[in-house]
């Protein structure tokens, strides 16, 4: 009897748990990346403020794979799947599944105003990352060789839209590149002055946490000297900067950190979604009538206790280890016992030694929160090499405020 | 009085020499660059071979003159160098000059068949080595995905087109990745069949060393897998392949290693330049009729004993010290003694562990020459951070075998 056949879809944290955890099934396994690496996305903003290297964040999803012989990468993107004929289709080539697992992450959404995204550039991506570095730099060395001191002020303000975890360590690490780090290199511009601006929509920054910790993570970026503008609703990004209700704050650089979508990949499963694209999902992660299919991660609305799960990792590496279960033993739909999330906390960190975390109804903040921050992301950073080359450049920065990643790579007309 | 004004335009080995030598001389400074950090070139074929992250080889040029206040560092590209009116252009700002060092470099020249450069890319920045870097593994992942045998051979195929240090050492690198690093990662093709091919106009690799090093070099290629063809001339490089006088080699994989040309910007100089377009300098290293005018490093012609100084980082770094006194001192023409070239041997190496170097009479090859490599390669790194990072890299590499950067970041189609 020929093996089955898995397609997994993704090998960000939900799509290569359940690759890894189907290590010893006896099946013919496919995962499909539009990209040849895994990202460990929590920390991909160290690498857009000039803390870490690409390759301290990311592996490629082969070297992480190479043992398991029952497992093939492909790099490329999908463009179709075929839910009736249970194919998978990559450009000219066709791949039949037996079970799928799609585990295909989100993207930025700007809800609906595409064009905004030309100005205020989102980061999900290592080469998002590194555009949004260039341009941090770039600002700084215009503002160097400018006189006007109105074009200046320009260059040195940072926008950036969306008040979650992402916005506030971006603002904390921007503001501590400039005011730190760059303090002694220009002799025209003072870093110091740099404007950092982080916008929230709705009345206060980190909405899944606790009203409590998120006036912390206010207060302490306020400490860092960004200012953080609550009720704030962008009502356009051009060319000029970021128009508010009643105001506009003029300057290139805006950095968009504010809603999620689907990769439209997921509409062709055909199946129920959410406003945002996300596929709607039983309590087993399949799709209802496709007990073959099975969506998680960030690409899935799974409803627990009448509330939707966070779209953050420890949801899709259960999810991929509980589908994993299900292929690996082949249990029919109705033998499936409902998939539960384990609430391991949430936390976000805000410049170099602070941070907020919240356990179940446990809150910590400031330094031990940090450390704790620390430890996490260190513990599940993907292969022993990143993680002691990370830690080693976390040392490093901690002693010296150096960021030394500095580096403007593409060329850029200036 | 007002300040004497210097200003350096290129931040390679012999502008920024010439920079920090003049630390403590009381003038007015700018360093002009195209990119905004300091290439350490010699090992930037380990970024284009995984080995290496960019941060590890480039230092913020800003960073390294930080403490530096006399210096002012300025990302941009001269358009054009006015040498009666002493003055420097830059987009629409000009800077004047009482004494002015270019230190431009050099780039891949192809002899006249710029066509080429599309089919067969080389290796001076920190892009070109990216871009290379995604070139060799998006071979092997389309590789993995094709069906027709002959169109999998041509992707697994690399043909490097120069003998030199860079060549020996892209070849040398290529074939470990390929053979080595990935021989599990991939489950269709077989990474210990790629053929790579290091081609060669004249009889030897390695013209600058002893022939006797030049067949250690040959051999340990060719230990490596790597097929040395000698005396061999390019015809043409098209989308087919590299076409030589009586035969043709079929692949996408063409890497540029021959031939260097010097960036226009030295023509507005007016000086007397050689064939591949670097200034003839006086033996105090500035241009005839300008002693206020430097040319140094890869840019200029400089004879010594009857034959040019090599265009190796050794002889900028000496010629930027030697004019940094001259223009600290305030030596007039007839007051310089002439510049003298101290030898301190030349090196290359051949993958993980082989290397041969020449010092003199003196000739090595083997594990004791590649040890040699290691530590003056260290040694002469920028900063102190790079040089822990990459003995830390390469400890792990020598270990693990284990190209950690294998990421393809761009945007790319397959």
């Amino acid at each position: 009897m020929p093996l089955k056949k898995v397609v997994i879809i993704g090998g960000g944290f939900g799509g290569l748990t359940a690759a890894k955890e189907l290590k010893n099934a006896n099946l013919d396994i496919t995962l499909i990346d539009k990209t040849n690496h895994h990202l460990f996305q929590p920390l991909l903003y160290q690498v857009a403020t000039a803390a870490l290297s690409p390759a301290d964040v990311a592996a490629p999803i082969r070297a992480i794979l190479n043992k398991q012989k029952n497992i093939r990468v492909i790099m490329g993107e999908v463009n179709r799947i075929d839910t009736s004929s249970k194919k998978v289709f990559l450009n000219g080539d066709a791949f039949d599944y037996d079970y799928l697992i799609t585990a295909v992450g989100s993207r930025h959404s700007y809800f609906g105003n595409d064009k905004w995204e030309k100005f205020a550039p989102g980061l999900k991506t290592i080469n998002d990352a590194l555009k949004l570095r260039e341009k941090i730099l770039l600002s700084f060395e215009k503002a160097e060789r400018l006189n006007d001191e109105k074009e200046i002020k320009k260059q040195m303000t940072f926008v950036i839209v969306g008040g979650g975890p992402t916005g506030v360590e971006l603002a904390g690490a921007i503001a501590e590149i400039a005011r730190v780090t760059m303090l002694k290199d220009f002799r025209k511009i003072n870093p110091a002055k740099t404007k950092i601006i982080l916008v929230e929509a709705l009345d206060r920054l980190l909405t899944a946490f606790d009203r409590q910790l998120s006036a912390k993570a206010n207060e302490s970026l306020e400490e860092l000297g960004v200012t953080v503008l609550l009720n704030r609703r962008v009502v356009d990004i051009n060319e000029r900067g970021v128009q508010f209700e009643n105001e506009m704050i003029e300057t290139p650089n805006v950095i968009w950190a504010a809603g999620n979508t689907i990769p439209s990949i997921v509409s062709s499963l055909n199946s129920e979604t959410d406003r945002a694209g996300r596929a709607i999902v039983e309590n087993d992660c399949s799709l209802k009538n496709h007990p073959e299919i099975f969506v998680i991660g960030d690409a899935a609305l799974f409803i627990e206790n009448g509330k939707p799960l966070p779209g953050i990792a420890p949801a899709a590496i259960q999810q991929g280890r509980y589908v994993a279960k299900i292929i690996a033993n082949g249990i029919p739909k109705e033998g499936r016992k409902p998939f539960k999330y384990f609430d391991k906390g949430i936390l976000a960190t805000i410049g170099k030694a602070k941070a907020v975390m919240q356990i179940g109804g446990v809150k910590a903040s400031g330094w031990f929160a940090w450390i704790a921050w620390v430890f996490v992301h260190i513990l599940y950073l993907i292969g022993f090499r990143n993680r002691y080359k990370v830690l080693a450049e976390w040392i490093w920065l901690y002693v010296t405020n150096r960021h030394g990643i500095r580096l403007i790579t593409q060329k850029t007309e200036m």
